[in-house]
């Protein structure tokens, strides 16, 4: 059994943000030399989120809108967790929601994803250093 | 240490539908010659989920109008991504919400699953040819 | 390779409840002897969640609020479920947005969590006994 370690650090210029990571996992994949397994990409934060959707900034930005408009507003006032000084309380929620790590499957060495798959950092509370731990597991 | 991957092919009738699938993963299971380990079973589309839930015909009849009045309305006027052509946005952010894939654990060859948990695939945007990967890893 | 099984059981003095699991998962990793690979930590039911998040108790607060006010109204008379005898179709709903199962790296025999990351047991439909399974698989 083979298994394979590597963080990806962000610093992001907004707040919210969406990164398209694909090509780092996939390179993380190469190293590790597994030819069949599991890549788990998770972020170590719990106001992030991981998650596997579509290479179109159209969406990206219907993302970032229906986290505000329906999953759970910003609006810090209305959260207990605020009152510890914290004004981040929707991103827990959007992290929740979202998720915050997925698992791909290695095939032949590479990453198993669909046609129309990508893996993308969610910054739900950004513009200070955070962290996604990739661990490849397989043989 | 041993792998084995399968797909899953659907096309269904309607544009949205739950399919139980528990029995086509357990026959994978089985199949891998694993007895303890981990099945992946993740929809190779971002526009469908995999999930576990109850087998169930009023939990899926709630589960779709719910989709549509919480979590994403289909109005494919709202969202940006519309604007590319498409008109399932809807369908994008209701796979973010219930998620694309699950993890089994497998304990002597078989899926171990609680009394009343299935394996379902979440068809958000079909009356297409789509695909969902099963693999298996373990010993 | 190596695996390890543990179940946990829950009776929860309260319907709605956030359970924070981390030590017993940790103990479970320790137990197992594994120094790189996976735990996967998986409610058996199909009303709970198993999720990663903070420990401060506002933000239990504002997540068993927000899934009554955003996620999924308990509300019995809403769900064609709740026909069949039961009144819980909401915590199926709660359940499928928050997800049922996270998986956590194992490096250097340790969980491989964040500064802020704990793991809890949410109970969408408790006061009464139910389980969750802790696997772990590496090397």
């Amino acid at each position: 059994m083979r298994s394979h370690t590597h963080y990806l650090w962000f610093t992001t210029a907004k707040r919210q943000e969406i990164i398209d990571i694909t090509d780092e996992v996939e390179r993380e994949v190469t190293a590790s030399d597994v030819a069949e397994g599991f890549v788990l990409v998770s972020a170590m934060h719990i106001t992030a989120s991981v998650f596997v959707n579509d290479h179109e900034s159209g969406l990206w930005a219907d993302i970032l809108e229906w986290l505000e408009e329906r999953v759970a507003p910003w609006d810090p006032g209305r959260y207990r967790h605020n009152q510890t000084g914290e004004d981040n309380a929707a991103a827990h929620l959007r992290s929740l929601t979202v998720g915050h790590e997925v698992i791909v499957p290695i095939t032949e060495g590479r990453l198993d994803l669909g046609p129309w798959q990508r893996l993308f950092y969610g910054e739900w509370d950004g513009q200070r250093r955070k962290r996604v731990v990739i661990k490849v597991l397989g043989a």
